[in-house]
C-alpha cells in the first residue's frame, strides 16, 4: 500500500521574528492538505530577553551555551511564547493544533552532550524518536507544532538544533508516511553566488555537493544544513526541500530539491 | 453503564513554588491509577520574573490585571517554564504526559472579559470546553497537564484563573466520566478555625456553606473557591474534594468533601 504523504516543515527566524510574516505563513499553512508537522526554531527573541534579564549570551563556534539559566529562558520563549502564540493563530485559522516540546508525549529523548573541550551545557543530541503518540494525533487530524527542546526521560530538559528535531522526526515518521521534509529559511535555495537570489541549485545529490564544497560554492551555514538533509535522505526520508516558505503555498516558486 | 472516573487535580503555588515539594508530589501523582488530568496555577514565579524584568505587577482586589506584556511574561512561565518541567517530570515517572494551554486542541475557548469598571486586559471567561481532543489523549492512556491560560479562537491567549479551568473541564468532562475534582492547596481543607489545621469541616453542602458564610466562618479566599465547587456539583460534576496533596495518595489524610 502506497505511503500516505507528511509535510515536515521547519521554519526559523526569518518568520518567527516578523509578526506579520508569521501570521501569514501561519494562515497559509494553516490551509496545507493532509496531515502536517510544524517545527521551529527560537529567533531573537530568546537574545532580546536575555538582554532584558541580565543573561550574558554564551556562544562558541555560533552554538549557544546553554547554562541552566539560559535553559530557564528558551523554556520560556520556545515552549512558552513563541510555541504557544504559533497554536492560537493556528487554530484561528481552523487548523487544529497541539504545541509539544520533545518532553510532551515522550516523543523526544535527547542525551545530555559529553564535555569535552566544550561544555555546552544542557544541550541533547537526540537518541530516539518515539513516534506512538505522534501517530495518534496525526490519525486523529490533529496538527503538531514542536518548539526545539527535547529531554532526557529523567526530568531533564534539553536544547536541540530545530533543523536536527525536523530530520530526525522525518526519519522516525519515515516508516509510517512518506515524508516531504521543507526547510524554510530566508534564500531561495542553495545558491551557486550567495550574492545573486536567482543562482538556485534546483536539485543536489550527495556527489554533486561533495563537488560544490570542494569549490567552495557551499560553504559555512549551509554545509550542517545540508549535512542534515543527506543524513535524513540516508536514513530514509523521501523528500526534502530547502528554500523560502514560499515553495509550500507555489509550486512555481524556486527552490533546491536535495537527493541521495 | 457505569462510567469511568476521571481525576481531576488542581495544584497551587504551595507545591509549585517549591522544587522538592514539587518533585515528591509528581511522583506520587504519576502513580495514580486511571485516567487523569493536571491542573496548576502559577505560583510566585511570575511575580519574580516580572521584579526581574522591571514589568510593574498590576493587582485589582487581588487579581492581576493582564497587560500585553504581562499576558507574554505569563505565558512564558505557566505554559513554558512550569508547564514543560512538569512534563519532564512526570515523564521520568513513566506517566506519558502532555502539557497543553487553552489553545492546544482547542479546549478551552474563552471571552476576553469586558471592560466595566475595570479593566482586566488580556483575561478570559470561558465560554466553552472542547472535550474531543482530550478524550483522545485520556483514551490512549495519555495524561494530559493544563496550564491557566486559555484562547479567545481568534489568535488571543488569554489568563484564567486555574481554578476555574479545573471546574470547567471537570463540568465538561462529567457527561462520558465520573469526575473527580481535587483541589489541593496548602490546607486540610475548609477549616472551622483557621487557627487550628486539625478542625476541618470534613463534609459540607450548600445548606451548610450559607450557614457558615453568613456566621463569619467561611470568609475571604474560601469563597471563591467554593463556590467554584458548588457550581460545579450544580452542574453535573460527581466528586469533589479539597485539602492537602496528600489526601490524593493517602485515605486517612484529613480533607473536606464536598458535596449539593
Amino acid at each position: 500500500m502506497k505511503k500516505q504523504q507528511l509535510k515536515i516543515v521547519k521554519i526559523g527566524g526569518n518568520i518567527i521574528d516578523d509578526e506579520v510574516v508569521l501570521k501569514e505563513f501561519l494562515s497559509s499553512f494553516a490551509q496545507l492538505k493532509g496531515p502536517k508537522i510544524l517545527v521551529h526554531g527560537g529567533g531573537k527573541l530568546a537574545t532580546r530577553l536575555a538582554e532584558k534579564m541580565n543573561i550574558p549570551v554564551k556562544m562558541i563556534d555560533g552554538r549557544r551555551i546553554t547554562d541552566a539559566e539560559t535553559l530557564e529562558l528558551i523554556t520560556m520563549v520556545y515552549a512558552g511564547k513563541i510555541n504557544k502564540n504559533i497554536v492560537a493563530q493556528l487554530q484561528a485559522n481552523q487548523c487544529n493544533t497541539i504545541g509539544f516540546s520533545g518532553a510532551d508525549g515522550n516523543t523526544i529523548i535527547a542525551k545530555k552532550r559529553p564535555v569535552k573541550q566544550i561544555d555546552y551545557g544542557f544541550v541533547g543530541d537526540i537518541v530516539k524518536v518515539e513516534v506512538n503518540v505522534i501517530n495518534v494525533l496525526l490519525i486523529n487530524n490533529l496538527t503538531i507544532s514542536f518548539c526545539a527542546i527535547s529531554h532526557d526521560a529523567k526530568g531533564q530538559l534539553l536544547n536541540t538544533n530545530a533543523d536536527t528535531i525536523a530530520s530526525e522526526l522525518s526519519i522516525a515518521l519515515s516508516k509510517d508516511y512518506e515524508v516531504a521534509l521543507y526547510y524554510c529559511f530566508e534564500k531561495n535555495g542553495v545558491l551557486k553566488n550567495v550574492e545573486d537570489s536567482d543562482s538556485v541549485i534546483e536539485e543536489i545529490n550527495t556527489k554533486q555537493y561533495q563537488q560544490l564544497k570542494k569549490d567552495g560554492i557551499i560553504y559555512e551555514g549551509m554545509i550542517p544544513k545540508l549535512d542534515n538533509c543527506f543524513y535524513a535522505l540516508s536514513k530514509g526520508v523521501q523528500h526534502i526541500k530547502i528554500g523560502k516558505a514560499e515553495m509550500l503555498f507555489n509550486t512555481n516558486t524556486k527552490h533546491t530539491t536535495v537527493r541521495k
